[in-house]
């Protein structure tokens, strides 16, 4: 509870960042938010923090905390809570545990079968393996399973349906292929597991079975373990089924924390578990079913790397599923540790990784949690000797990510008054390897993240992991990534859909969020597997922890930045520059939409696709669609414009600030955080997306039909997609109004300083 | 000997086309080069040519002529050329076997073998099947073998090197991989054959094995013989690997006639021959090779569809290539049948497919062989009831077209002197199938085979071969396709660069040529095996012969137009704006090497590349390579304007001819013909092609480093691909004056038309 220090000079910060834009050296030294004065100090702490990091803890959590099957709900998860929970307060941290009862259910009864037209009788079983000592200690794991899934007893014939999505059931239905009454094989990639039992049921299947192609996921892609990295074959992905696109978080507590006496949903009602039941399998599974399938030859972009031709079917492959769970309430603990803040208690900076994981999980997610820990114990010590920051840091390690995001939502949704008051940023890691920075969040927030990205060392070669990440971006991205990339100050970072923690911060609570990890060099295949164990990690994965230690610094120095700086590094400019890419975007689309509607139906009156399909196969054509209609987008690009003036008028009213020279008191400065941290507040709205209220956040959303891939001004985006213009004419108004909400706020802490100044 | 028909009315030729332009009906019958009082002869008369055709004699011919192995040299080859002649004789053609004796090495030792890490002997074998009759008939067969490898016993390490095309080696560079002193294993595909053996060699390679990968030819593309059409595991690909990008036809007797006393060179001498040992194998002898090798893995797009992790090598694979040829001569026998013309005997019209097979061939030649005979046949048979068409008709039927265009480019080279004269057009077909018309050639002939092509029902669909494939274009063509297919009034019709026996005539002597065929529809698989059979024919490719007979009617009317026509029908629009296509993709192209040049050296300067390399793996970053310089295109661009500017004057002067309404003299006509023949003679120049003299042709040429794929405007492209750009300057003075001496031509031609209107 530390308070009250000196004021600020605002003109002294505008120095800085007038210095700072010029040129962008490699480790440049800049904290956007800080005063000149204090930059200093700032670059000696995290020089001292550096040098408090220890690549053995990482190695010695992560053999520790891998050791057992650790999902939640099962001892070694509560044993790992509360070794993290001790650690934590013996640097220093108030620390508690706080217990959720969340609705998990493992698997009682897997059966698959092929029936006909021969048999076949599925594994279902990942093997122990010499070379990878936890692989054996299965008396404590999950099998593979798909959480959430329905119990079912179906038989019926097969279908490939390659990905599962949508535009793959239109190619079926060229070909004539209905699923009504039977049962979907389709492979994992292209979206969000969930999204695939939930597309199926949509056109009546009775079941659905989800396997890693080689092709994705296998010897395609790498050698496999134990040779190389990648998924053997029986390797299993298990994973999360819910329906996490109408809300993630218990299925039975929606919208509030799943304490004891929580108000819960019945089962029966529960709108987020499938509707039929799904089961994940091996390539060594799935090769004798796909070998037994007839039919239409799949087109070629749905071949994967089996030695087979691969068919659609329907049938003569029949296959019969049983699947029966125990549908249990299972405890979820959240380790949650504070460090008060001296000035500004009631702001607070959390930063989070969750603990459990499906089996062992070293990489996911003890990777990210030990990368964390480790980046805690650091700033503990520096408080220890002294540091007082000025905000409140969180620190947290949640349970149940896996099955939903259960432990972060339950929380979030728990103390949600609260956290809408006080929740400044939220900084988000999960699995991390070795290889280059991964960035997204919101875009409020670019600017800190790039200027923090340049002050990391890359452990591999002499320059930045912000300097590593332009170089891939200049190499291989996309023509319009190299052009940002050469002429663009900052990097871009990503929109964040879901896949983890920060969803229920951002998305549901409106407060600014990054998601940060290191990868792509790392050999991937082990995920939701059981051979994602610690022998495979250092192996594969980042051997040395030299990737891990990056993590640390670069969550370490956001987390100290944020905590200690002047004045919250939100910044505008990128964000609006963003939003200006989207609403074109959204233009472009309806636009492309216009035009392939009107060639596909001018094909359709000419009769083209009839005449170019082969009379050997059978074809349907598609049904005409209705033209594409001319939106009224006007209201959507005067908002931008009023958002860009808005930021450059923050820019303004921080140089007259400057030249001004004049000091802001604590309270001004309180108020105008305050009014920064509201600006993430103004994206959401309190009904939420259409037919998803949970949803909040009116310009990031994860795809109702992608899933983790996410949507920006999901509510637009989502209706044109559908092609529901009604809806999309009401959303880009609803967008509009809150652009024109969110520039207020810009407006009134540009006003602030206009005024200070 | 027929001669001293009546005049033709200019005129009356003229008032058709203009009635012709406005709309393309199906079927829509107009015969360009026919005055308009002949159009409902000719029509009526193709009516006739229809009725006359009969499926039962394709399918009998098919069925003697692929019964049993007829590769060049062999019995049934001579026994097939004697059947076909005597056929020929039958039907009223002055015929005639005309014998040449060619360099034709056949296998005595092949022998492949892994000797380390483990050891496998390949087998190198297509085992019979009793699904199709003839694969036991393997007494008289050639085994699979590349035809002109030299003799080689090597043994070396294996390294993998995609389809081993220069690009593929810039890879390898990359990697730090060097192929000296080692065998490489290419996958067929994305080039002709014959290019890999010449690359690996370029690099040093030793040796070089070609298989078959199951993703470009295997069951990745469909089901397997026999349950489909495609590849089996034992398949594999004979064929030539002679340098024909230098010159086609007997290695010994470049330019002249392999005529029995013919000079040769000596076979040491011989350039085209490979500088080392070149096997083709099976995916099943491939697979325990490849499995075999370490190294890095190979990037993505290198990858086939075997169930392995791709890796490049070099080694632990070791291979012990040993193979041995009888290098003998054997005879070649071109049956040659000629109908002289009635009133031009010395314009002739010629016609052509090979006859011989790399074993049973029944789709690769037979099946456009007997399209081709039965066309001659219902001719032969309209000649005997009275029709006297005014040019000569010469039917050929190649022998030794597989191992290098034999028999077609020792005729060439044998008569060139009589055919610089005498021949005005070529039409040549090969393997046919189900599907859609596939059109190349002179784009003088565009027009022409454009509105033949509209006259051809479709057999499958009520409308004619020209809409449907003008509809596949619609349907699945790109963007610039599509925009074509929708606005322009022809289809364009393909370059062609090599693979069948229109090269000599086209490329070394300058006579306008078209290559037709139909496909796309018929299942692949059996090229250049044992497997290419009746049975297989009969069951995937085209089993009612339907295609077989679209063939004859397409080949049919072709022939007939010619030789008949008042005025020989080639057209310059179309051609004037293909030459303009080409003449702005060179500009684009030097342009984008430039833009790519100056990112990549700056990338270099920037040490980006080495930044964002995966520092685990060897990785040698390119040579820094010298700025792309500005070229004058203007010689170019100033000499299309000409040829354009001509091309519309030879319009104009067929107007005012129109509004003259005189006539033209047989004489007259006569020197008219010569003139258009000229200018595709015109196109040539008598040098040839830097570094390859045989090829004479400036606009059309297969690549020097693809073998088959066409390169237009040769003599700049690919000094512009090659940086040489001292050569590209000069090319593109020698391409201007090409094109100059090409609207010359044209320019006579519009001026004779001028001065009898």
């Amino acid at each position: 509870m530390l308070k009250g220090h000196r004021n600020v000079s605002i003109s002294s910060l505008l120095i800085f960042l007038l210095i700072v834009f010029p040129v962008q050296p490699a480790l440049a030294f800049s904290t956007y938010g800080f005063v000149a004065a204090r930059q200093r100090e700032q670059e000696e702490r995290e020089a001292r923090f550096d040098a408090l990091l220890k690549r053995e803890n990482l190695r010695d959590w992560m053999q520790r905390l891998s050791a057992r099957p650790h999902h939640v709900g099962s001892p070694a998860g509560r044993e790992n809570a509360e070794f993290i929970a001790a650690q934590f307060r013996s640097w220093g941290y108030q620390t508690e545990i706080e217990e959720f009862k969340v609705l998990f259910p493992t698997p009682r009864t897997r059966l698959l079968e092929l029936v006909a037209p021969e048999t076949y009788r599925a594994r279902l079983e990942e093997p122990s393996l010499k070379e990878d000592r936890t692989s054996s200690n299965v008396g404590e794991a999950l099998p593979p399973y798909n959480a959430y899934s329905v119990d079912g007893d179906v038989t019926g014939e097969l279908v490939y349906v390659n990905y599962g999505l949508p535009r793959d059931y239109e190619v079926l239905r060229e070909h004539g292929i209905d699923v009504r009454g039977k049962i979907v094989i389709a492979r994992y990639g292209a979206s969000w597991r969930g999204i695939k039992p939930k597309v199926a049921a949509e056109h009546g299947a009775i079941g659905c079975i989800i396997y890693s192609d080689p092709r994705d996921d296998g010897y395609f892609q790498g050698d496999v373990y134990p040779k190389g990295a990648w998924r053997n074959e029986w390797g299993v992905q298990r994973g999360s089924v819910a329906d996490m696109p109408l809300y993630p978080g218990d299925p039975l507590t929606p919208n509030v924390g799943a304490t004891e006496g929580a108000k819960r949903l019945d089962r029966k009602e529960a709108p987020t578990l499938t509707k039929i039941p799904v089961l994940p399998i091996s390539y060594g599974d799935a090769l004798p079913l796909l070998r037994a399938l007839g039919g239409p030859v799949a087109p070629p972009e749905w071949r994967g790397a089996l030695p087979i031709t691969y068919h659609i079917g329907p049938g003569p492959a029949r296959v019969h599923l049983k699947l029966e769970f125990d549908w249990k309430l299972v405890p979820a603990y959240d380790v949650i540790a504070r460090l008060p803040g001296a000035e500004f208690p009631d702001e607070w900076i959390i930063r989070g990784n969750h603990h459990d994981a499906w089996v062992f999980g070293a990489d996911d997610p003890v990777s990210g949690l030990v990368a964390m820990m480790e980046e805690a114990r650091a700033i503990g010590q520096l408080v220890q000797s002294g540091w007082r920051p000025k905000r409140t840091i969180v620190y947290c390690a949640w349970d149940g990510e896996e099955p939903g995001l259960l432990g972060s939502t339950e929380w979030v949704e728990a103390h949600a008054a609260e956290l809408h008051q006080k929740a400044a940023v939220y900084i988000n890691s999960d699995s991390n390897g070795r290889g280059f920075l991964g960035v997204g969040g919101s875009h409020t927030l670019e600017r800190f993240a790039n200027e923090t990205a340049r002050a990391v060392a890359d452990p591999q070669k002499g320059i930045s992991v912000w300097e590593r990440l332009r170089d891939l971006r200049l190499v291989r991205g996309s023509a319009d990534e190299r052009r940002d990339a050469r002429e663009r100050r900052d990097l871009r970072i990503a929109a964040l859909g879901s896949g983890s923690d920060y969803t229920p911060f951002l998305q549901h609570i409106g407060i600014a969020s990054l998601n940060i990890g290191y990868g792509g060099e790392d050999g991937g295949g082990s995920y939701h597997s059981n051979y994602d164990s610690f022998d495979h990690f250092t192996r594969f994965i980042d051997p040395n922890f030299d990737y891990g230690l990056a993590l640390a610094k670069t969550g370490g120095r956001l987390v100290m930045r944020l905590a200690d700086a002047d004045v919250l590094p939100l910044a505008f400019g990128n964000f609006a520059d963003t939003i200006g890419t989207y609403v074109r975007e959204l233009m472009r689309l309806t636009d492309s939409m216009r035009e392939e509607t009107e060639e596909r139906n001018r094909l359709l009156d000419e009769r083209a696709l009839t005449n170019v399909a082969d009379p050997k196969e059978r074809y349907v054509p598609p049904e005409r669609e209705a033209p594409v209609p001319y939106l009224n987008f006007a209201p959507l690009q005067n908002a931008l414009v009023r958002l860009q003036e808005a930021a450059r008028r923050y820019d303004r009213a921080a140089e007259r600030a400057l030249s001004g020279g004049r000091t802001l008191s604590r309270e001004q400065r309180a108020a105008l955080d305050r009014l920064l941290t509201e600006t993430e507040r103004a994206m959401t709205r309190d009904e939420g997306l259409p037919r998803r209220p949970w949803f909040k956040h009116q310009i990031y959303a994860p795809g109702f039909y992608t899933g983790y891939g996410v949507k920006t001004l999901p509510g637009v985006r989502e209706a044109i997609e559908q092609r529901n213009w009604d809806e999309a004419t009401r959303e880009i108004e609803v967008v509009a109004q809150t652009l024109r909400a969110v520039a207020d706020k810009i407006e009134q802490a540009a006003k602030m300083l206009e005024e200070a100044s």
